[in-house]
């Protein structure tokens, strides 16, 4: 559970830490950032909720706490900010490194049945459980009660199916263009056949749009999609899909906003970040 | 004079053009970004001021625009941001790719005037003269008349240097981790007697805190310099001596703030970004 620190990085009037930790159900080294607020430093008896934020296919902790501008909302609000990586690195698994959108920065928020991939591809339990653990156990002032989640692309499907799975878990959750019904998009689809096998059926445990249909409630749930995002145009994220599931078994309060012109780099992000830690900001502080 | 469009990003609500042209002055293409508020776009009949945001040692016109946030206030304030490259490229004169420190990405804002630089490494004039008057041509609804200027190390020290060159050409300066006596630090004397010969008094013409010394009137300059950056504890920086230069000819108005533990990142750009746009404003929209 030790966490190793690799840089301090002032930032927005708090700490970029970059760091690092040897995690079990991926069975690696795992990098991760943890943007620290100023409230931390302010008020050490301060406890301070905690914005999960999950990155797309190719990216690491690093391209979104460059990119992203997450702290500067973050820091104004008071919100821990926690950038896992996105899939185990250097296991040495026949093949994790053939293609940019599977395996090596391609974990998919899954976690694999298949071999060779199950041996350290548990991206799912490593975000729900491991990484959380690790991460309040060696920052105390991070409050463990008080977790939002967002994501980007391939994260913002882990952000969607994360939460969905896991009613109560979260106090909320947002996603920018995110992956909303993998098992009908040749992104999931090859990720989900690779990691999960062929037998489709079982890929709707991990698919928002096949999930949304069983969720109870509201769901207060902001997603950013841009109409110049060119894989949104190819049919990847179908949010469309999403939208109209969750119409259909009557679960309000989802906001899909087509941002117009907007492309899927981190441009957007940037622009709508502030707007994505507020949402997290109206549920941990409430 | 004409200009080419590579890309057009949606970005806080303005855009963010990537463009080049033929430029005489350094004789190749030069690549270069322009960030257009969304009051460009809201009211056609509106003139947009500029700031001017020059880059630092290694950078590319792309690095700020990521990573530097300057984006985010100028969309509030209704400012372009033009952001040049470092040098020219591809002149393929023999050395200039030898350092990172000289040479290709390192034009010191200068116009050099020792063989071979001086076919093409004119910063200088490029800057002050060839890029604006290319700008202003191709977008008629900047405000010539309204031009500021600001940059990062060696972009600091041209956005000081190009000011106090010009009186009344800019509306205002300011300066991120400024190299600002580079007279007296191995990068600026390098860089100087490759592109202006052994003799040093020539040099005294690009350097910031021999140039203060003449200035008249006050100065109305903010400074940010990270007390954790590795470049200004080596001595690379110097505000001290620039400070000291101001103070004794008593020039007025030097604001210089040593931030806490900030390094010589785009981080800290992106922290302080919003406050050098507001100092901007306070001059274009006097």
């Amino acid at each position: 559970m030790s966490v190793t620190t690799k840089a301090t990085i002032a930032s927005f009037g708090g700490k970029l830490l970059k760091l690092s930790h040897q995690a079990t159900t991926t069975r690696c080294e795992m990098a991760f950032n943890l943007y620290l607020p100023p409230q931390t430093f302010q008020d050490p008896a301060a406890k301070i909720p905690v914005l999960i934020y999950l990155s797309g296919l190719t990216c690491t902790a690093d391209n979104c706490s460059e990119k992203g501008f997450f702290q500067h909302g973050a820091s104004k609000r008071g919100i821990a900010v926690l950038y896992p990586d996105t899939s185990p690195r250097g296991l040495d698994i026949q093949g994790e490194n053939d293609s940019w959108d599977f395996g090596t920065g391609a974990g998919f928020y899954v976690d694999a049945t298949e071999s060779p991939y199950k041996e350290g591809y548990n991206m799912y339990s490593y975000v729900t459980e491991e990484l959380p653990q690790t991460v309040f156990a060696a920052f105390p002032q991070l409050d463990a009660t008080r977790v939002s989640i967002t994501g980007h692309s391939m994260g913002g499907h882990g952000a969607l199916t994360l939460f969905l799975k896991n009613p109560g878990k979260y106090k909320s959750v947002s996603a920018f263009a995110p992956i909303s019904n993998p098992i009908n998009c040749p992104w999931g689809q090859k990720a989900f056949n690779g990691y999960l096998g062929s037998e489709s059926e079982k890929w709707k445990a991990y698919d928002a749009t096949e999930l949304v249909k069983k969720w109870k409630g509201d769901l207060n749930l902001l997603i950013d999609v841009g109409t110049g995002d060119n894989f949104y145009k190819q049919g990847q994220l179908l949010p469309e899909n999403f939208e109209a599931a969750a119409r259909e078994a009557g679960v309000a309060g989802v906001q899909v906003r087509y941002q117009p012109d907007y492309d899927h780099s981190y441009f957007t992000m940037a622009t709508f970040a502030d707007d994505h830690v507020d949402h997290a900001a109206r549920y941990l502080f409430a």
